[in-house]
């Protein structure tokens, strides 16, 4: 099945959240199938890397939204933990900081972009500031943002400004060599009820629970819309969104590898090539490193 | 004379720079008063930046672009040393360190931009992106920019997007509270040679002399062409540029200054009203300190 045609989403039509699979269609391949799959995506991708390193042209960002316990930190450590961690890095994007917040949204961001040739993961990412803020407006509020004094000052227009500057700041990169591959685990409210139960019943879990979750979990509906308009606003065709089923932890890994696969080999990374000119350089010096061996 | 209103140019018709005047209009005042009315508008500036300060809601860019020996150190130091050190900086903008060419063009502009309610000058900016590689073609090669392989590749297309993409920036900076006061200090190809006369008969004055600015002398005419297609591309309503004339230094600077004022006032800095609440509550902790001090 090819996952990247598959689950792409472009915004050339409409999306509705509630139609998109959050799980793989059947017959879906057992187990360790999927995980000999995911390996041998795994090597390919680091072979990709290597390349994309050598070559030095595009900056990439792996970018990973998703609802509480959607599976974002387990993505990172079983799909990303194949690659070199010279040129790889991860950064979560947490409630904003004050010195974050004295600044525009994107500041952060942009502060946090891959050097040419390398790969940044965004745990996390500047859709946080049209969901969270969607959902509970009220954040919005004594952040000094200009024209925005009460709740009803964030409104519609303001999402949308914000959408439009969104995408064209991806724009922008891409003009520049940077890419934002970004995926939306999307999951089920069933599912996340047992995986917050498996986080109160495994001990070794607990700490990755919180109440505060729960809280949030009220808010799932306005979170689903938030996400949907999100969504339908800043996929585009040179920035579209991946919608991946990931009811199943392990499916959504190898779908992620599978369309990062893709997507990496559709840049061409090539290692640089060397003129007759520098191969004969480096004849020469070979020979003088020999000739300094013998003497 | 509304300097704001005489030199602003908002991109609604088209610029032809040599139309444009390097100096005021006579009668000129003569030296006194302009200095007096320099200091007059300092202390001004100085008052508004307090109120911007306490507010913290917009930050600010004073953004100065010019030839080189146009003023803008001086201008720095002669305009802006009467500002609180603590809401404003500098930053120069020089040719652009290795790892500032592995990322995009604004990341070095975006980490340098101010907090909300400090002032950031600009000495020189991102609008280098597009006037030395506009002049010399051959520096973006080897930036491993992707599509720019060879100078035919640095074309009008490519400046274009610039253009657009560093103008939707400062209008998404809008939306979030920051602007950016964009000053290019005119002046003309006569004054740059008394100027460079006077550096090299000046013996204080060496230092600020280099060979490579004769070099950059005979490139006068591609530079004017440059700058003029970029104000006509980067001038809009919402930020404009100022075209000042700097043949003398002592007049520019009171224009700024004079620009400055009217700008900031526009943004209606003012100090934090307290509530009648939050005042009954500062009486309290007076009475209080005053019984302790008794006591």
């Amino acid at each position: 099945m090819d996952y990247e045609n598959e689950y792409r989403f472009d915004g050339s039509d409409r999306l509705h959240l509630k139609n998109q699979a959050t799980s793989l269609p059947s017959p879906v391949p057992d187990k360790d199938t999927i995980k000999a799959q995911l390996a041998d995506n795994i090597t390919k991708l680091a072979d990709l890397q290597a390349r994309l390193y050598a070559q030095s042209t595009y900056g990439v960002v792996i970018l990973l939204q998703g609802m509480d316990a959607a599976g974002k930190d387990s993505m990172i450590r079983h799909v990303m933990s194949g690659l070199d961690p010279e040129g790889t890095s991860v950064v979560s994007f947490k409630q904003p900081t004050s010195n974050e917040l004295a600044h525009d949204y994107l500041w952060r961001i942009e502060s946090a972009l891959p050097r040419r040739g390398s790969i940044q993961i965004f745990n996390r990412s500047q859709y946080e500031d049209v969901l969270i803020s969607r959902v509970h407006p009220e954040i919005l509020l004594g952040q000094h943002l200009p024209g925005v004094n009460t709740v009803a000052d964030v409104n519609d227009d303001l999402f949308n400004q914000r959408y439009h500057d969104i995408a064209h700041y991806e724009e922008y990169l891409n003009h520049n060599g940077f890419i934002m591959l970004k995926f939306f685990l999307h999951y089920s409210r069933d599912e996340q009820k047992r995986r917050f139960e498996k986080r109160i019943e495994v001990p070794e879990k607990n700490w990755k629970f919180s109440a505060a979750d729960i809280k949030e979990r009220a808010f799932w509906d306005d979170y689903q819309r938030a996400y949907e308009d999100m969504l339908n606003h800043t996929a585009t065709k040179e920035n579209p969104w991946y919608i991946v089923p990931s009811d199943s932890k392990w499916n959504s890994r190898m779908v992620v590898s599978d369309i990062l696969m893709k997507r990496l080999d559709a840049l061409k990374p090539e290692f640089p090539t060397v003129t007759d000119e520098q191969k004969q350089q480096l004849h020469d010096i070979l020979d003088h490193l020999q000739k300094d061996e013998k003497s």
